[in-house]
């Protein structure tokens, strides 16, 4: 599918607004390894074109400072600091992961060893909120750039806590789809309700507007997780550039594996068995798909992801605003459920 | 030597400060940890009594508040963040340098892997920010607010490029005594400078007072850094909780090390043939310790410690205030450079 038309509105200031805030630094490696990682340089630090990600979180805030009927040129630093945000806990989460691979390119760590690659990401925080801060330098007013400040700060704590629970569920094989869903809202969901309550503080200033936007990005964060979760069991690898059923091989309990591990009868018990197992081999690939298919893994993801997008769209719609005023949001939240990398 | 009286004298009010923002949270491990690297708790939970460390950088930050006429009690989030800021260095430090052990128990990343442990430490970054924000909750203006916060964020930032500098010079043979001093300047300096200003800033308002203190703090930074180095290399393994010559086991390019392989002549080239070889054996530790003592490694650093101490009280002299209104923060630059552990 071909992406929203906001990604490309805003993404030229976004990235103005990212370069204006991370730029050469000493020592220079530290500095180099945040470039790099932003995909705006390869490892020996030649510029690259078109390395960077989506900018979806960035995106969204933007675009809902603008459907609050706000002035999304003053949001740009608050988008800066959100992106990077969610690239500092990529750099730590590649570490925890111990992936050697992200975006077709070697991981930070992977380059310049797990020290100096936590010494990124701290780095890559303290730069996000320094951006955060420079709202001031464009006229928002003190009040509202503290209350942009502390809704980063506990969204950043909020992602951590699920980054954690991530963490301790793969030492467990007894995940309910409550725990999975728990540990998604705030991993993920943390982030995209970041994104609207900040575009719609900055923006506007009606807090149960605010509060709506914050749901809907909430629950529109929890079902690109989902989507995320079918890509890595379902995806093309070509799309992703993921192995084919990649989380399957890192044993990872992503929502299919939860779900089928929820249900009852013979194809659950022998999906069990191989997760029971010490390491999952490319041959049980192959049976790990077809249990979650006779289990109805694909559908129960899929009907799960879409309520998540209508709730989404029902807490706009809730507090009032016309429909022909998200029309962008909507074809935002489309891009959530059909993307395909 | 006895601890100067503003340690006791703050202290119930950091740590009534400390545990009001950070207390029981979800997931209980990730909370745990925190708890736990404070010195509030062991491995299981349990509570503990006289856990924690000296606290100094919020001490200093009371005391900068006070001195210039303020509330100290007002700065009392502030003073918490800092605390909660180093805390957050520690933890990834430990993962960094591979350190198991710290005040004589074992590192977080010892206890609970590596992966938590980086979480830990993002998690605290992230409390001590909260903190500093409900500075408001008290009736700091908002404009202080941004400006503390502002000030954390660029002193968290200096602390990470010091960290990481220091880090490159583990693989390096010729670490000259400017790249120390530059070091060392961000890796401590950044956060006693933090401690002084954040206390000139919210307890007075003379922007000149403010510069004064902070260059004082980063000057005592500094001789605290050098006065550590020390005792890493001649401090008491009974007083510092670490075998006798910790870093030079370690190979750590501390300041004698730094030091004695500027200097000329034959100890020096003995000590650079010790530092090229891939590991250094306890039977070298004498070696390397006659060396330093034959270039007058241990003259070098006290000399040193005692002109930045000089230096920082300087800054407070020639801004005007009289001597006796900082008395108490003398007995700290004192404690600074004769403390044994």
């Amino acid at each position: 599918m071909e992406l929203p038309d906001a990604f490309g509105r805003y993404r030229p200031h976004i990235d103005a607004s990212l370069r204006s805030v991370l730029g050469e630094g000493s020592p220079p490696l530290l500095y180099q390894m945040m470039r790099y990682h932003l995909g705006w340089e390869d490892e020996v630090g030649r510029s690259l074109q078109n390395g960077s990600g989506k900018a979806l979180r960035p995106t969204l805030l933007l675009l809902a400072c603008e459907t609050v009927g706000g002035d999304w040129q003053k949001a740009l630093p608050a988008a800066a600091a959100l992106e990077l945000v969610h690239n500092f806990s990529l750099i730590h989460d590649d570490i925890q992961d111990q992936d050697r691979e992200r975006r077709h390119r070697p991981t930070v760590w992977a380059v310049w060893g797990e020290a100096q690659a936590i010494n990124a990401g701290d780095a890559l925080l303290a730069v996000a909120h320094l951006a955060a801060l420079s709202s001031l330098d464009i006229g928002v007013p003190s009040a509202k750039v503290v209350e942009t400040v502390k809704t980063l700060d506990r969204s950043t704590l909020e992602m951590v806590e699920g980054q954690s629970m991530d963490l301790s569920f793969e030492a467990s094989n007894d995940i309910t789809l409550r725990d999975y869903m728990e540990m998604i809202s705030r991993k993920t969901g943390a982030l995209f309700d970041c994104a609207f309550r900040l575009g719609a503080l900055i923006g506007g200033d009606d807090a149960k507007v605010v509060e709506a936007f914050a749901e809907c990005g909430r629950r529109l964060g929890i079902a690109f997780q989902v989507r995320d979760d079918m890509l890595g069991v379902w995806g093309s690898p070509a799309e992703t550039g993921k192995p084919l059923g990649a989380d399957i091989l890192r044993r990872k309990k992503s929502l299919p594996i939860v779900y089928a591990l929820s249900a009852r009868g013979q194809e659950r018990d022998e999906l069990a068995e191989v997760y029971t197992q010490p390491e999952i081999r490319q041959e049980d690939v192959a049976v790990v798909l077809k249990a979650l298919e006779a289990l109805g893994a694909p559908e129960y993801c899929r009907s799960l992801a879409m309520s998540k997008k209508a709730e989404a769209l029902a807490q706009l719609e809730e507090v009032g605003l016309e429909p022909g005023s998200y029309q962008a949001i909507k074809e935002m939240a489309d891009f959530v459920l059909e993307r395909t990398y």
